[in-house]
């Protein structure tokens, strides 16, 4: 039985960042990819230092807060901090974490996706090195792309993030796909850019390629695509003020969709293991170098 | 009148990380050095596009905590975050900032600290947030000074960090400073770094000069010291292994008492005012290049 501290102006989440989140849709009453989502969850607890939860635990909170809101299609957002603290940058032994589930209407899509694509612009955000072994977690400090986010050109619908190397991290709050010669890719994680659910499952069963892409290489992209886990595929109608035709990167689409409704029919039994899905995580998340986990591995593989 | 929300389990601080703090001292009922915090604090609300709080509201805020404490030695945590908001990145229009005080004991001293000097470790961590505008900023994304505070090695008071460069950025909670031929240095705010309220003073006042230095270069230091606003100015008896003579340490801590004195007998009229304490807040922060606060500084200047 994990131990959950109820939420406090002293909350550590609060004061630092020290803490994690998990966006995740609700659909047709659902959760979708949740093994995925608890075992990214479980990696960055552990690159943290934080324990990881009993899953069944945060299961039962989040599906009390499911059927409290009522809801059948909406957003679950799930924040694990090290919880209350003294001040000072020390944790208090043992943590004692928070967990704190909120439940979100899912935003309204744009008709006009499906047919015209999303318009995408491109920020340059200069920056030196993130620490790498934090670099695609999904961990509370967000600085980054608060300010990404403040900086969006008029009229878009998404920014993809330049880095100072001129290398494309993705968007602000989503992965980056492009269509180069028939074949889709993504780019490595790097920086500021999170290691998307929706890409594990793209790069894993649907035969995305991780590339590195700069500005000049975006001019070969045939179709472009971004993901989350609440919008999951969309397609790129127009991309740094270049109009792209998205029947391409609608098939991209579609196929997404068949994989979600695979994964909901066949829902008390996902894919594969949550273990399985863990493994998949960190060769995606693919940061290379910073695997902290072997304790973890070493128990379960 | 500046409005503050309500805290919620929607702060944008929590969330995101989208906020900053201070960290001040009460010292015989007094608040040390408010001016110059308050310069910090209006100087990173500026970077971070939040509304720049009214002094007098903000102080009242911190006064009524102060005053239901009953305490007249204490550390002031002031958290002042982008508010609550809904999910996603994107701040709601118009913010409604969250001020939070929180009233905590002094940490004991330990008493041979003015005899033998702290021991200080040496950590190696690359990369730090990545957005050089918000180098020495306290802004709430610090995991990478937790990820530090728990690298330290047993038996040490503090870690100075070394980045990838080989340059020491300073303590993991506190500034850092060496003595060589004779005058006191502190390395340039860089990475993960926070330009200390102490920091500023012993640079504007007590002729602590601002250069690089590399682990290398630390051989050459007489003596060297830490400060932070907690505690001020403490010497380094053990640094990386290798002894050092407090004697000259501590004349630097007694210059900085005197200025504390000289301070709290002017309590009425600090030193100068807040915004001179601003301009030099922004020449010390010093990591050049990012200035994005024209419009404050050409109203004011």
């Amino acid at each position: 039985m994990t131990h959950f501290a109820p939420f406090t102006m002293q909350d550590r989440g609060l004061a630092y960042g020290d803490g994690l989140f998990e966006t995740m849709r609700l659909s047709r009453g659902q959760l979708s990819w949740w093994p995925e989502h608890f075992a990214r969850m479980s990696y960055t607890c552990c690159v943290l230092g934080l324990p990881i939860p009993d899953e069944i635990d945060v299961r039962v909170a989040i599906d009390s807060a499911v059927a409290q809101s009522g809801k059948s299609e909406a957003v679950v957002k799930l924040m694990y901090t090290a919880g209350s603290g003294q001040r000072g940058y020390l944790r208090a032994e043992p943590v004692e974490p928070t967990l704190a589930v909120l439940i979100g209407d899912v935003p309204a899509a744009d008709s006009q996706w499906s047919v015209q694509g999303l318009s995408v612009g491109l920020l340059k955000q200069s920056g030196g090195i993130p620490i790498p072994a934090l670099s695609g977690l999904k961990h509370l400090n967000r600085l980054p792309q608060v300010l990404a986010r403040m900086a969006w050109t008029k009229g878009v619908d998404e920014c993809l993030i330049q880095d100072e190397n001129g290398l494309i991290l993705g968007g602000t709050q989503s992965n980056f796909y492009w269509l180069e010669n028939g074949r889709w890719f993504t780019p490595p994680i790097q920086g500021s850019a999170i290691a998307g659910i929706v890409r594990a499952l793209l790069c894993r069963y649907l035969g995305v390629t991780i590339a590195p892409v700069s500005i000049g290489r975006l001019a070969l992209a045939q179709a472009a695509a971004l993901s989350n886990a609440v919008r999951g595929v969309l397609p790129i109608g127009c991309l740094a003020g270049r109009v792209l035709s998205v029947d391409q990167s609608m098939e991209l689409v579609a196929r997404w969709q068949r994989l979600c409704d695979l994964q909901a029919n066949v829902s008390a039994k996902p894919l594969d293991s949550a273990w399985f899905a863990l493994q998949r995580q960190v060769a995606v998340l693919d940061s290379g170098s910073q695997v902290r986990c072997h304790k973890m591995f070493g128990e379960k593989g």
